[in-house]
């Protein structure tokens, strides 16, 4: 896939590092505390040699780091670093979109832990709160918008 | 992936329909204006075989639906259905993700058409206005959540 160096599309270079299926949801089992690999491998169901790739390339990528919990005998765990805890953001709307958008099974929902209420995440500009949904957005290649 | 069967996450449940770097490039492209194949296929520079597998795959996702926008000769394109648009706001927050966390190249920025300023998607909770990334979520599934 070529395009990031071609364009430096954002969306492209997000993808370059979180780009499949597998990674995302390895990501939303380490956010729910499956950290091992042996935990990943079984709740996944993923074959061994395919979740040692992803975890290299999310680590290289800089999305996740390997720690050792266990020193005799050594053993070691992943965590999510600043940039893979930023993701979840990410994960939560594309949860909310396969929530809203699903043929009537019932899906898990995100809540929140302290309160115990159901959260819908919404995507908004920052600046001004308004959904994104209601702009009209273009991207754009150059710096110097008018911001 | 067995995934989205055994415990219909909502995260799995997404993927199944938009879950590759590929099918995301192509909603890129398609919400940008480069709806037909052959613009498809030149921009993204993938190969036609896979072009084709995942237009049909995100067609029969309900995500894009085809337009004969040429009788004679007969000729198609893919629009985003309501579905597919709605997936935008997916789009952005990955993109906003690459953009905060690149090695220093500069990338696409999104902006507002109509004012020309830029836009920093966040995800806030749509009830409260309240950045997820300052909650502490977990995905349920339990449909008796507290709302």
């Amino acid at each position: 896939m070529t395009e990031p160096a071609q364009t430096a599309c954002s969306v492209a270079l997000s993808l370059s590092k979180v780009g499949d299926a597998w990674s995302m949801l390895i990501l939303r089992d380490i956010a729910g505390g499956r950290t091992r690999f042996d935990q990943l491998r079984v709740h996944l169901g993923i074959a061994p040699n395919i979740l040692t790739r992803r975890l290299r390339a999310l680590t290289e990528a800089g999305v996740l780091e390997k720690h050792l919990y266990c020193e005799r005998p050594p053993r070691e765990e992943y965590r999510l670093t600043e940039a893979g805890r930023d993701f979840l953001p990410v994960l939560y709307v594309l949860a909310e979109w396969g929530r809203r958008h699903n043929d009537g099974t019932t899906v898990t929902r995100l809540v929140d832990a302290k309160t115990g209420k159901l959260v819908e995440p919404l995507v908004v500009d920052g600046a001004t709160g308004i959904p994104v949904a209601e702009l009209q957005l273009r991207l754009t290649t150059s710096p110097a918008a008018d911001a």
